[in-house]
């Protein structure tokens, strides 16, 4: 009697290729809630409304000089042989609306980014100029012609009124923030942050504070994930793990599909006897969206849905969990922001050593980018088995390796997604 | 009578080179306080410990596959012919320690990141084994020799004992967090972030939430260097603008340097009639490192201390105020954190357009990165005077161009500092 130790349902697995895995996910996302939050709140939030100049920027016509605010025509002809006085009827600092208007002969003194007064279209500045008192009056003379709108920045030069400035889903930074605190704009409409639940599954986990026991580790992958939760712009919500219990992972995931936006588990995806997460995924109580990927780390990575409501069980190997919240988990919380790029950014790229390891799957290489004379090249980080935690901290992209009946040569053009 | 209208001490600044300056300030630069926190709060802080292995890992001989645990000798001349037949004697799941030791002629299924059990020396996987039940026992049966080894990931692969796995400055990721949670370290020893005042000075600024008025502008770069310094890693504490008065500088700069570990003001520092903090600098509440710096834009940055506490006095043009705190702010905040590169990252890369504009300082050019089929290159924002502020935005690195007697032509070499 031979005993088939497969149950056909486990092991005949559709594997999808990488891309479809993700457009089938992307049917189900969303840009979420919407919250408003402060100026000084908003670094490293995601941009939920569109941002359009109230006003022409500058505003104002501006001085690019500290000089004197004078009509150009008054300089034509004139040299050092034959200088020009102006009167000077003004001064303007910065912040101050000048009430003299510029005539012919007279000349204002104004500073670096104060408004140039009506009448005035140049300004000259300090070190082209001579200044005297002459009868109890200030006189400035010049000595050179000075074209029209000389050190005058126009009004609009940067933005006219009306310009699209900021879409939604864009990442909120310096430069964004400079243009929002210019408009006025003191409250930010502002994507709500995901809310990730994280649990992981086996019955060798221990919790961080327990000390070593032979045969089990410690649950790291919950950590990691929360930490790439973050990353991507999500709210990790980190829940125990729990042992290799079926009912028990069915309840966890049941209460955390009701309380966040997302849940993200991991282990119990492989075939082995306890991979729970692969018989909750098969049965009844969510709707599996795929449980193979053509991957290498990762193969096992699972999707289902509930409710519109997303679930991941990815690899306990912590290679293949790091991978499989990349390229599925970061793309969904993205998505949720608004963002129209929600995916790691690719680059082209050198290889940078040999990748003799073949795969019939598509293999994302941990590795790291070394810029040699304004060329990109990727260096493998070593091992690369799903199980090898180490090496992600040494990586800053992933290589994607083509299924193929030969290795790589040094040297190979590659793609690359980049994660930091 | 000729006025000059420059005070002499206000207009022979000696410019130092860019690298000087920065090496000035290094001077007054150390590591900072350390703090305590859990680990899910320590993603995006900066390590202020050594990690070494306090055990290998894995820490015990680990199955790198769902199978069954052998003595390979037991598998010696083995074939379809010659099949060999173990008895089954265990069920090994993950976080289980077997207490049935391997001899000939037995053999313990087992699961992927199981222990190994003592006598086995590998592991071949379900698939390449049949089994059956045989008198009430279980017998599980090989068609092939397995070699040594075979399947297990020896103890120590990753990690030895004692091996030094993360040094102090470096920032916390996903792939770090992995590892302090595998080690058991679940409270991190970070710095504490430096906490930088920040204000801007001129009369004609408004707040944010105020509405525009002629000739005035809001305060848009106290806003912008908050996220500058979250970025660095550093707590930036606002303080609200103050108008061109020199005592109200100077109480203000005493004030946030008494209370802060680092200061940073945005205006007041060109050659004009009201740059209140140049006056201040040359004053004898601080100690002015430079006053005058060989670069565009920002030539005016300059850089004081105070009893071991660092003053920073930016431009108030935005481009030339994010530039200089990129250069002297940023790395001030991550050499308190213990970085040992704390400068912005380096590449090299194709200029990707012409750039026409020479100057006699070195010019920091706001570029966005392009990668073309492995190749770098820098394309330039478009206008690049100091006060726009619209390209900030878009900018992901600023190109390095140095002094020059020419413009640059698309196609030539250039130094890239990275922002993003």
């Amino acid at each position: 009697m031979t005993d088939s130790i497969y149950d056909s349902s486990k092991f005949k697995r559709k594997a999808l290729q990488v891309s479809v895995a993700q457009s089938m996910i992307s049917q189900y996302i969303n840009a979420g809630d919407i919250e408003t939050v402060r100026l000084q709140e908003s670094h490293g939030r995601t941009l939920a409304q569109e941002i359009s100049a109230p006003h022409p920027y500058p505003h104002f016509r501006r001085s690019g000089m500290d000089g004197y605010a004078i009509r150009s025509a008054d300089t034509d002809g004139c040299n050092s042989d034959q200088p020009i006085w102006l009167e000077v009827i003004d001064e303007i600092p910065c912040g101050k609306v000048s009430d003299k208007i510029i005539i012919s002969g007279t000349a204002s003194r104004i500073m670096t980014g104060a408004q140039v007064p009506e009448g005035a279209d140049a300004v000259v500045m300090f070190e082209m100029t001579e200044v005297r008192e002459e009868k109890g009056k200030s006189i400035v003379g010049l000595k050179r012609s000075i074209e029209v709108g000389k050190n005058i920045t126009p009004i609009g030069l940067e933005l006219q009124a009306g310009e699209l400035i900021l879409s939604p889903g864009i990442k909120i930074s310096a430069g964004e923030i400079s243009v929002l605190a210019t408009f006025g704009i003191h409250h930010v409409a502002v994507y709500r942050r995901p809310r990730v639940a994280i649990f992981s599954t086996g019955s060798e986990l221990l919790s961080v504070e327990e000390p070593l026991q032979p045969g089990k580790i410690r649950n790291s992958n919950t950590w990691m994930l929360a930490s790439q939760v973050i990353e991507a712009g999500g709210e990790p919500v980190i829940l125990d793990a729990i042992m290799d219990d079926l009912s028990l992972a069915r309840e966890k995931v049941e209460y955390a599909l009701n309380q966040y936006d997302m849940v993200v588990t991991s282990g119990g995806v492989s075939v082995g006897d306890y991979d729970i997460m692969g018989d909750l995924v098969r049965g009844d109580s969510v709707e599996m969206l795929y449980n193979k990927v053509a991957m290498r780390p990762g193969s096992v990575t699972t999707a289902a849905v509930k409710e519109g409501k997303l679930l991941f069980a990815l690899s306990g190997n912590p290679g293949a969990c790091f991978v499989g919240c990349e390229l599925f988990v970061r793309p969904s919380i993205r998505g949720m922001m608004g963002d129209q790029n929600p995916y790691l950014p690719e680059w082209s790229g050198t290889l940078g050593a040999d990748y003799p390891k073949i795969n019939s799957f598509t293999r994302y290489v941990r590795a790291k980018v070394e810029i040699r004379d304004g060329v990109i090249y990727a260096i493998p980080k070593g091992v690369d088995e799903s199980g090898v935690m180490i090496t992600i901290k040494d990586s800053d992209c992933l290589i994607v390796v083509p299924p193929a009946q030969e290795g790589l040569k040094s040297g190979a053009k590659v793609r690359m997604l980049m994660l930091k």
